[in-house]
């Protein structure tokens, strides 16, 4: 069940979302995406969470998309593409704190939904890596706004056109991330992000609604763009001959 | 006399405004709010002013908002509001070039204020601290994006929405300022950007349009929606009970 | 022959162009900017071209703009900008990787054209100096736009209105190039950049539309104000008074 592989805990006021597929490096299906849409949905009306953390256990942030699993069941790419879509909508609309704690390497939809998130920390072991241009894919989730955005232009490029991997230290420089945390002390760091379940919630909705006002649309119009793009990618031949060459390599590891 | 507490210089092209309340920790009264405005606003218009310089005396660049002055002169809420909507207005609108030098805590106003200057610079006393949440207030002053534009949105997030102070080290890293000042020459570079009294000026006026052009509709935006939003909080029970507690607090000191 | 001027190479897929006019610091004369221009145009619907680097050679990466040269030329200045302008258009809808690869002082137009690029790397020799307002002049090719982009607001206020000349090292602490390359190994930097000739161009040119997608209207927004301006500022006194001034001093080195 896709329900072991996201671990959900609350406690004073804060909820942890853990992805906790270690033997898969947290690769994300089809299910597990669901759920944490559901998770947020559900959190969003729910006044007791103030803050949502989430995270990965084990080696992982999340090695993205579990692509494999997603081909084998024949589902049709526009069903499949709705289910990350509605999972990116979530955390788009979550009111409240949402906050990665990136434990680990965050490869693809783990790059790009971490730069959803209000706030982003990293252990020294993080890493960005977003391969879509090799993969005959391309950027989703807003990456296409929110990295230039965050990291400028120039790194942007780099790490989406060239598949420059974005060590923890580069994500500190750029702005892309809040800070650096000693992977030894991680879980003190996030026990320790749990005394944010005290602020008021409706004044903390209020002030993330007018930062969000700035960013809503430009998210949307850089999704939308994406969709199309992705939806086009899907059926091209540099995918497939990409995908086929990536699961080879892969099954052979 | 509000005028005692600001105190303005001229020399060589360029007009210093100094916050000058430091028994106050330079916290800014309605009088006072106008009193910059009214400067800036004469300033733009009078070609002899190339660079305004503003900063503050003692330790503090400015403590913030009056509250207690403000809340005791039984002034409506609305009307206060504008008070400081008018000095707002002033600091988008001045056409010449607006240089913040933070001589230590800027909080509040202070903070978001600095940020609507061209240039901000600050010593290693200075730390930005937004406590909206906390008081159960909102972004001001076009912070919703100017802090989120400078700092990216993790960090401004970090500030924003969780009262993360920001010191003058961070602030320089995240590109919020352009450089740090050892806090002993503090005077010796405020006499230094005097050297700038004499840019052509029609040249700089030109030049800022042209960079303001891109900022001017999306602060008024952004002041809006944040004015909105502040007029319901100052009538919400969150803000009186905090600014309560706030003031009760003070008072003990 | 302008041709000298600009040196042009192809090797496994990346286009180099070389500015090499050392003895003029490398100036960009009017037929330097129409050699640039059409050889991306080609490139662009070449698809045997996937990545282009743009550098110098010598000391400088360009000294700007060859004002003396266009000066003389007596060409309505109106024909003039357009030639530049043709060549901002060529970098802005150029459809694969572009990289400026930074060697020394970038001043003007170079410093700006080098933001107008996907990436930029410089070496430790590198400088942008933008001396728009002591000229009289303006900035252009965007950087209206594309310095606070990059820079915030402060820092690229720094460099447009007081003419701060931005190193390397804060060109990369705040976040307007990728990375610093030593300056003695910079061919090897270069060679080593061939690598990127084999990248999949379709998923490429996909990407890198996306990024674009949210860049474009801006950019051409911001160069239609500057266009403006630079036509009035061009006809001013205050510039004829600062370029006589500028060739004056210059003829006397």
């Amino acid at each position: 069940m896709a329900e072991n592989y996201i671990v959900l805990k609350y406690r004073d006021g804060v909820r942890t979302i853990t992805i906790n597929r270690p033997e898969k490096k947290n690769a994300i299906s089809l299910s597990m995406y669901q759920t944490i849409s559901n998770v947020l949905n559900e959190d969003a009306a729910n006044d007791k969470v103030v803050v949502t953390i989430l995270t990965g256990s084990g080696s992982y942030f999340t090695s993205g998309n579990d692509l494999k699993g997603s081909l084998s069941q024949e589902i049709p790419v526009k069903d499949s593409l709705n289910v990350v879509k509605t999972m990116i909508d979530a955390f788009i609309n979550y009111p409240k704190l949402l906050i990665a704690v990136v434990n680990g390497p965050a490869i693809g939809i783990g790059a790009t939904m971490a730069a959803l998130c209000d706030i982003v920390y990293a252990t020294n072991k993080a890493v960005f890596d977003t391969p879509f241009v090799k993969l005959g894919l391309c950027a989703e989730a807003a990456s296409s706004f929110t990295f230039p955005h965050a990291l400028g232009r120039s790194k942007a490029s780099e790490v989406l056109l060239l598949n420059y991997k974005l060590s923890a230290q580069e994500a500190y420089q750029f702005g892309f991330i809040s800070n650096i945390i000693p992977h030894s002390s991680l879980n003190k760091f996030i026990n320790n992000l749990h005394k944010h379940g005290t602020i008021p919630v409706k004044s903390l909705t209020r002030n993330k609604q007018l930062i969000m006002a700035n960013y809503k649309p430009v998210l949307y119009e850089s999704i939308n763009r994406e969709m199309e793009q992705l939806f086009e990618c899907m059926a091209s031949e540099e995918f497939s001959n990409a995908i086929l060459k990536f699961l080879d390599k892969k099954s052979k590891l």
